[in-house]
């Protein structure tokens, strides 16, 4: 097990051992051990070798000029410069919540960007402001729509962050997929099939088969099929990935580029990078903060009293599952797998670093 | 087959008869008849004898005071005074608008409404503007929560409507249900059974038992079950659930008022009524409208230009089959089911009108 505050300062040590300024590298590193904490390990320490791997390619700008290219009262679009996806998400969330106090909301489209972690990290950010926060962000294309063998989408997720009084947040934070990817790779390393739903085969078939990406197969969107609702999985996929791109002028749908260095960038070029959108809201534009807040508190009660289904033990709220991880490993420490530890081994050793 | 401008006159007059004004019952016509027209014969005609008879019960304020109860540059609550809902929701929805012209961004959260008929609606008036519209409604509880047997939320749907240079506009539409209640019906009318992924029974197991609501089942979020990604679904119509009534102070969840008069209204009064909230986002607050507009062309024709699975002949963006059903039916005219007819026929002679 490793203490969240070791893995915190590496992390943090490594990206500017790489070029990256301290607060940047802070960055990277704060949302990536947020991830471990909050138990989406996916979406944490497994992804250092992977950016690193992307800088070392060059599709990274450790330097990176992030700026505002236009403005509103109420909105912004950020340039990230082609920046570790933290950087510009920070940047970018920190300006619609500056937006949000001054005019009541706060909406910024950011392009030119790279994969920036767990969308929640930056919905949460909203919470202390008593304000909702609302990220999406679209993701290099694995998923097909409706109907479709084309893999044009990615599982580009939602988060909403809603404040209460005295019960913990609201934190809705999740791919509009079945499944994340990461789910396909470990089963199969373990040589199991995954249950029908979740990927098709290259002609548009169900399949059990987890390689089945590497065959022409493509993951299905929320719902599975379109008899249990794939095309309004279809239209909540889309809808993240039009908010993400159009906005800003980042690569749409099929032309999003990869999150790791052995796929290719895609050869044509509809906009800038990766993008993401975000949002700020004030409770108070709309009712007083406490009165919002003392009903979301009701509203939290309401659901987590509801009954469960027979042979469960309780009903959650979203939010709940990653909250109660986070409490657990601050103080019981973060484990990492076998692969993990020696990717970080080996990074460290090339960059005269000890992990 | 009934022309759309006969039915648009007929219900118009209808409304005024029992009391709207004649810009109201306008509003309420307009969406009945939009639905019609589009295809979604379950938003239509079939409203129109729940409608009367929620009016007779006395649940709806037939000259209401629809008023702005509170209001800042870019938001806004919207107090329907227990109007239909189409009087709050032209009204609501107009005023995010109107402030989406001033301030890049508009956004109106509804308390005291009732049904409104489809989202996507209120989600289009904001495509002349050349703004991307939003629309999210709570609605009476039949869903579960995950792992639950509590009927906790609606079928809540969501709208959201972009706007194209040449192509038609992108226009998502959708419960965060895999399907309608409506469909329920029709299938327990033919005596036959639903898919497994709709409905559960009252412990909560897998049913495909159509009149399963009855005793004491429940429909499930889109995903379906925990495993196919249902916590998804019950983020989604928890979000809706959340911007329709925490922003507005609406009743939420398991309170929302039956939008039928042969269900009892909660006893629990935690809001007023049913809630909605609207957003319209001016493009170019983000990036010349023309530049954006040519952007989602290119995103639409890819997508509808994605290869086909075997067996199908083409991929569908999102407003496709609805705008479809619509030229059809504007020129052939719409069919109604002999029993809404029947209903029609009956309401007319109780109000001395011909239909």
């Amino acid at each position: 097990m490793y203490d969240y505050r070791y893995l915190l300062k590496f992390v943090t040590d490594l990206f500017i051992h790489i070029g990256c300024s301290r607060d940047d590298a802070g960055a990277v590193a704060s949302v990536l051990i947020a991830a471990e904490l909050r138990g989406h390990s996916s979406h944490g320490m497994i992804r250092v070798k992977e950016y690193y791997e992307l800088w070392k390619s060059g599709r990274i700008n450790v330097t990176p000029g992030v700026k505002v290219v236009h403005e509103t009262p109420s909105t912004a679009v950020v340039d990230g410069d082609r920046c570790f996806g933290m950087v510009a998400g920070i940047r970018s969330m920190s300006l619609a919540i500056e937006k949000a106090a001054a005019t009541g909301t706060g909406w910024v489209a950011t392009r030119n960007s790279n994969h920036f972690g767990i969308a929640g990290y930056y919905a949460m950010m909203a919470l202390k402001h008593d304000m909702v926060g609302i990220c999406v962000t679209n993701a290099n294309p694995l998923v097909v729509p409706t109907w479709s063998i084309s893999r044009y989408l990615g599982t580009n997720p939602l988060a909403v962050a809603v404040p209460a009084l005295k019960e913990p947040p609201f934190v809705a934070d999740f791919a509009t997929t079945p499944i994340a990817r990461g789910k396909l790779s470990v089963a199969e390393k373990k040589g199991e099939k995954v249950p029908f739903g979740y990927v098709q085969d290259a002609d548009g078939n169900p399949s059990d088969d987890p390689g089945i990406l590497k065959k022409g197969g493509g993951m299905v969107t929320l719902g599975g099929d379109r008899e249990h609702g794939s095309h309004k999985g279809y239209c909540m996929t889309s809808i993240v990935d039009i908010f993400s791109a159009l906005f800003s002028g980042a690569s749409f749908g099929p032309f999003v580029p990869p999150s790791v260095a052995y796929l290719p960038v895609p050869e044509k070029k509809v906009g800038e990078g990766t993008g993401h959108f975000f949002g700020a809201m004030r409770i108070d534009a709309f009712r007083p903060a406490d009165e919002f807040k003392a009903a979301m508190d009701e509203w939290i009660t309401t659901f987590r009293n509801a009954k469960p289904s027979s042979g469960q033990t309780r009903v959650l709220v979203p939010g709940d599952p990653e909250r109660e991880a986070e409490e657990h490993n601050r103080i019981n420490g973060i484990s990492l797998i076998p692969a993990v530890v020696d990717d970080l081994n080996s990074i460290a050793s090339e960059l005269g670093m000890k992990f």
